[in-house]
């Protein structure tokens, strides 16, 4: 039998502050950061799984220290037993009754288990030689509605209906996996629009990413009405009238300064507008939604975990959904929102960029266009050009798409120099 | 100048798996515990600032190194400053950038805060020589909105609207102060209704709430509808038809489940349903409601912060609004609930048991007599009789009243033979 033979972490910190990379309304210093995980086997093939919660900085520590609470629940088990029912090892995590307590199912708690959870997709991606992508978007309808929990869903979805959902993509798969090594998947630019670059630096990154390939950018807005309309202008001159312009508020806003401020700027035609409110406010979010239609409201990034995707989608709160690799629950809980958001047929736009999110997150959007929604209509994985130089399979992008990854695991293993380097504190 | 010298911790549990007390649906085996935190000064009164955030047992040690990410925000800053506007207190510490990103508002990282804002108001009561309660209730309307972060809330209270509440009940402030002080506050108990009793002690532990002088009981429910339905029956036949009997589920239920489950349980005329689905699910919650009226709906201990409860309000998802001391930010955020409750006009009944929880919230129920809603009608504080001893000042409950506190604090101090005792680890 093989055994986990240890869960180790690193509290790994790049100074991105010190050039504003990143930086938005709410967040003006940033340092990316990575509470960092290993999970060792005493498998003779020495593979070892790789992932990470991404943060911002302080904090990183704490995040830390809740990853290495779950030690107990791995190390000694045996590795093939929890790989091959990754439905119940997600279960046995998140339903510990007593490190429920510390969310229930949110905040740093619920980031270390996803953490855990998508070490053991890279793990098991390893272990089978494949993209996670691939390793997902071969199992079978059965298996994936395995993957996923219910409890709490099933006013909205039950695993019938995903399992519907599924069969119903089943038919296309392979065509769509061609189709995706050749094309490879949309992807969108954030890298022109921080908030603490200025306006030289804007109208070069706009102009380089129409040069790039790239048929829609994202500029950060909320901090001044005066600079958002002086940058967006700018913006909208440099990319022509034919490439979407995002806005992403970064939770900015209360509901009607967030109906009102968008209004100001409806003239620049707007893709869409990001994180106008708070994260947890669904009806907050739905009466924006009302406010400033037809420009649709994108969201995701900061949801806890599937019963606040479940509401927003349920109450017509968002037009665009943005999963994020590492915020929830892992692989298992992303699976969920995939079908959620196909049950209501909403695209998802997959959050990326600060470290290893891009790199991460890509794999669900892959696999979600084989095997769930099918369809790549209204369907783009941001694209922040940081940070990737840290990882062993860093992402590409080339004419504004992210090339389809082909080399085994889940995406998440940083460079052992990158580590080295950069790990701070005791956790080395 | 006085100064904070130093942010002190402690791992705190205790061994209560061992009797199934506080064993409910979810929770099976619960170790009471206490992420405990002193704030120190250089001050020559020696006064030092107690609180805790209350876990269940595994974790404590994650929340433990959560309170301590905020030494760097408190030690070394002049004490008179920090307590003479908690309100920008609250504000720093909560919108810490890059703490922020492990909520935002939620989890692990905002219960530290709580303790630590919790914290400072005991070391602000104990100065001032009086009970929270009363330090409170002593504050003008303008001074008391001023602790209050209005960011999401503006569309269900504006600082505006929360003056007019405050000043509506200032007339009789003295008046409910003085009943207080003779009278005490009702409660409520929990003490007979955990699953893991069996019938004979539920039987004896109903019997002995009547004779105690509580005008209602609550048992735990959501385990097996048969146990329910038995366990029902014993405690309606030993409290009478004049006892109120609440029941809670511990988020045992989906939404149609609940429905159906407690309608089953319609014909013991019960005072409440409490948590019966996720705390996250505010239109789960609506749909329950309209399924189960007229019996109320019960929630909050488990709700992040103050936008869900804002939107549980603005929907109609609960009745019955229950805070807790040690879930939320602390007192501020707190006071916003209780404000954005009489907005709503729906009675407060705190969470409590645990560890410390029935010491810590009176004083926020009291606060919310003398100063809010001015009101009784419909209000009680849960009471269970477990782990008082631990502290400096317990509760006192006589004839189901809590007796109204006089000792200066917020009654969050807990021994220091019982933290000598209790705490595990290296975090002494």
């Amino acid at each position: 039998m093989t055994r986990i033979t240890a869960l180790e972490t690193a509290d790994v910190r790049f100074p991105t502050s010190l050039s504003l990379d990143g930086s938005d309304a709410m967040n003006p210093d940033p340092d990316y950061s990575a509470a960092y995980v290993r999970i060792n086997t005493d498998a003779a093939d020495g593979l070892v799984g790789h992932a990470f919660v991404f943060t911002i900085g302080r904090g990183n520590d704490v995040q830390v220290a809740a990853i290495e609470a779950l030690a107990g629940h791995l190390v000694g088990r045996d590795v093939e037993a929890l790989l091959a029912d990754m439905g119940g090892t997600w279960r046995e995590l998140v339903h510990d009754s007593q490190l429920r307590w510390l969310g229930p199912e949110k905040g740093v708690m619920h980031m270390a288990i996803g953490a855990v959870v998508n070490a053991l997709w890279d793990l098991r991606a390893k272990r089978e030689g494949r993209p996670l992508w691939q390793v997902l978007a071969a199992m079978t309808p059965e298996a994936l509605v395995d993957l996923v929990d219910f409890r709490y869903l099933t006013d909205a979805l039950t695993p019938d209906e995903a399992l519907q959902i599924l069969r119903a993509a089943e038919p296309g798969r392979a065509a769509r996996e061609a189709q995706l090594l050749r094309d490879g998947y949309p992807a969108y630019t954030t890298t022109p629009g921080w908030l603490g670059y200025d306006d030289e630096k804007l109208a070069r990154l706009c102009r380089e990413a129409v040069e790039e390939g790239f048929s829609q950018i994202k500029l950060k807005v909320g901090g001044d009405l005066a600079d958002d309309v002086r940058r967006l202008g700018i913006a909208r001159e440099m990319v022509g009238p034919d490439i979407r312009i995002a806005v992403d508020a970064n939770q900015r806003w209360d509901v009607d300064d967030a109906v009102s401020w968008i209004k100001e700027l409806s003239s620049f035609d707007l893709a869409w507008v990001e994180e106008p409110t708070s994260p947890d406010d669904v009806l907050g979010h739905a009466a924006i939604a009302r406010g400033i239609a037809p420009v649709p409201v994108a969201t995701g990034e900061h949801m806890a975990n599937r019963v606040m995707f479940k509401q927003f989608l349920q109450h017509d709160a968002l037009q665009v959904l943005q999963i994020d690799a590492t915020r929830v629950a892992g692989v298992n809980e992303n699976v969920a929102i995939l079908l959620l958001a196909a049950k209501f047929g909403v695209p998802v736009c997959p959050h990326a960029g600060g470290v290893g999110l891009c790199e991460a997150v890509q794999h669900l959007a892959m696999f979600d266009f084989i095997a769930v929604s099918g369809s790549l209509e209204g369907r783009m994985i941001e694209f922040v050009d940081h940070l990737h130089e840290h990882f062993v399979s860093p992402v590409e992008v080339r004419d504004g798409r992210y090339v389809t990854p082909t080399a085994p695991g889940a995406g998440t293993e940083m460079r052992s120099a990158s580590l080295a380097g950069y790990t701070v504190g005791t956790d080395v």
